[in-house]
């Protein structure tokens, strides 16, 4: 089977490091990339490599002019208001896409309107549009709902997720307020210029899989103080102010709370790892000690999307629809 | 929509307590029963509860005559040289099958032949064939092949899984060798007696999720001694004798073992649970603190597949081939 040629749409650090993935890869090749920030360099160079003849372009139409392109990675921005006209724009070119966009991983709930005109679009272009990633994408929804394919009766679903921020990169550490005085940390979180994108999508998508029609969807969003100094992170910082947050969301059906995703993510975070509770029948309580590693597990997730959303109809779709492997079950293995 | 129709064709522990859950769905309904073995009597009064007018009869024609059926859930056997007739008996009929046996869970690698006739009498008829449960079907096959979508890299699989029999049924104490000697224990495993089914398939189906050639499977089944007499349990037993068994599949490429199941079944099994290592970049392990449990898993495992095997198209399945959820992703949750 011929390798799958993708374009690269944006190249910030999760986009280089998907282009990286798909460098060591022998059934997906790279053949553009737009970024309008590293117009004119090599992607091969970019990734600390040889030249390997794709030049990023600032505009798509350049990248795309005279490639046969198959797929497009998606990596430019986390809310679809923002992204959704460049999505169109690689649908209209049809191109099936894998994004990256939080709010994308399942927008039905939180943005019908989009999802109604993307699922259109792609649909009459006969291409996939998935969201994916670590988280949205599989800790906090994925993962639970598998799990639920072993439980006889589901009552709700806790997930704890707990991140180290120190070891994360620096962007992330900045993005989960580290550094910042309480009051800074509430007016930013006020105007959503910090926090995790997509825990509410990951709500959603829980309720979709268990078939519950939760009505009310609610996020609160916290800081963590740092009670001692913190150094050693490339951010330090002073006791009493923000080592990161804690961000807690719920679904309910009719005022009963059934789905609670809280997530700390913290320089200094205290026993790191993900927490999967089902309260039913059985019982079911998963853990994954020091967690996923986001950064990594994303690069993953977006790449092994690939070869599956090709075996499911065209439209918008979730993880929920991909089947668990590439292959279809046959008699070679 | 309206519930999809069932023929309960096997009404052992497991085929009775599907039959249960079935009668708590509004998605599923009974419509048809066949045991040999229970003949004649009404399916509900059998659940222990009023009669429901589906009589249980000795013939698959005598059950479906007149009625329309959708799907059989097919409870009679590990071996699929035992059952393949009565699966194409089913396909034969237009029913799609959910079937416990184990030796169907992943067919290709170890009875190819029977794989692909059945697959291709599954497509002729239009109709899904597939075999699951919690193992295999669950534990040590689809959740390391779920978790492997955020790893960027997969040396190699690592999955242990402790029963405490004493907390099961009857028939399972039996299944694993308790109350036995030792020599008993290795006469009834060198004739297949006894020993859970489905390790092998586990391990091929890992290779086709992971994408790896594997081209030696290998297994052993050794029997676990009590150092000191256990009582309370359905099956006594003394000190010296068997208490259980240590099952241990393996998996190879070119001589190196790339995957490794771990399974230990035993009266008074010490830490019972579930956990996964997959070795690679990031190495991820998961665990199930006392274990997902058996017989209640592969009851709800054959029932969630039901609404799912719609949504792949007609042939020989395996698990690795179904979305996570059962409705498509959509616009209402």
């Amino acid at each position: 089977m011929s390798p799958l040629k993708v374009v690269h749409v944006g190249l910030g650090p999760i986009g280089l490091a998907i282009a990286e993935a798909v460098a060591g890869s022998t059934s997906v090749v790279s053949v553009a990339a737009v970024d309008p920030l590293l117009s004119g360099r090599d992607l091969g160079e970019l990734l600390g490599g040889p030249a390997t003849g794709v030049t990023v372009t600032a505009e798509l139409d350049e990248a795309l002019a005279g490639r046969q392109t198959d797929v497009a990675l998606h990596c430019t921005g986390s809310q679809l208001a923002r992204v959704e006209d460049q999505l169109h724009a690689l649908i209209g070119r049809g191109l099936s896409v894998v994004s990256t966009c939080e709010e994308l991983s399942w927008p039905w709930f939180h943005h019908p309107d989009e999802a109604q005109r993307l699922d259109t679009a792609a649909k009459a272009a006969g291409v996939r549009l998935l969201g994916t990633g670590v988280n949205p994408g599989f800790v906090m929804d994925l993962l639970p709902v598998v799990l639920s394919g072993v439980a006889a009766r589901v009552d709700s679903v806790v997930v704890h997720r707990v991140v180290d921020a120190s070891t994360r990169r620096l962007p992330l550490q900045a993005k989960v307020g580290a550094g910042s005085s309480e009051a800074e940390f509430r007016e930013r979180a006020a105007r959503g210029a910090l926090g995790h994108m997509g825990l509410v999508e990951s709500v959603a998508m829980i309720a979709a899989g268990l078939g519950w029609g939760v009505d009310e969807i609610h996020q609160a969003l916290d800081p963590v103080l740092a009670d001692a100094p913190i150094r050693g992170a490339a951010i330090a910082v002073e006791a009493g102010q923000v080592r990161g947050l804690h961000q807690v969301a719920t679904g309910s059906i009719g005022g009963q709370r059934k789905i609670t995703l809280d997530l700390v993510m913290a320089l200094g975070a205290e026993s790191p790892g993900d927490t999967v509770v089902l309260e039913g029948v059985p019982p079911l309580e998963a853990r994954v000690a020091g967690g996923i590693h986001g950064d990594i597990a994303t690069v993953a997730a977006v790449v092994k999307a690939l070869p599956r959303i090709g075996r499911v109809r065209p439209g918008l779709l979730s993880v929920l629809d991909l089947p668990a492997a590439a292959a279809r079950s046959e008699s070679e293995i």
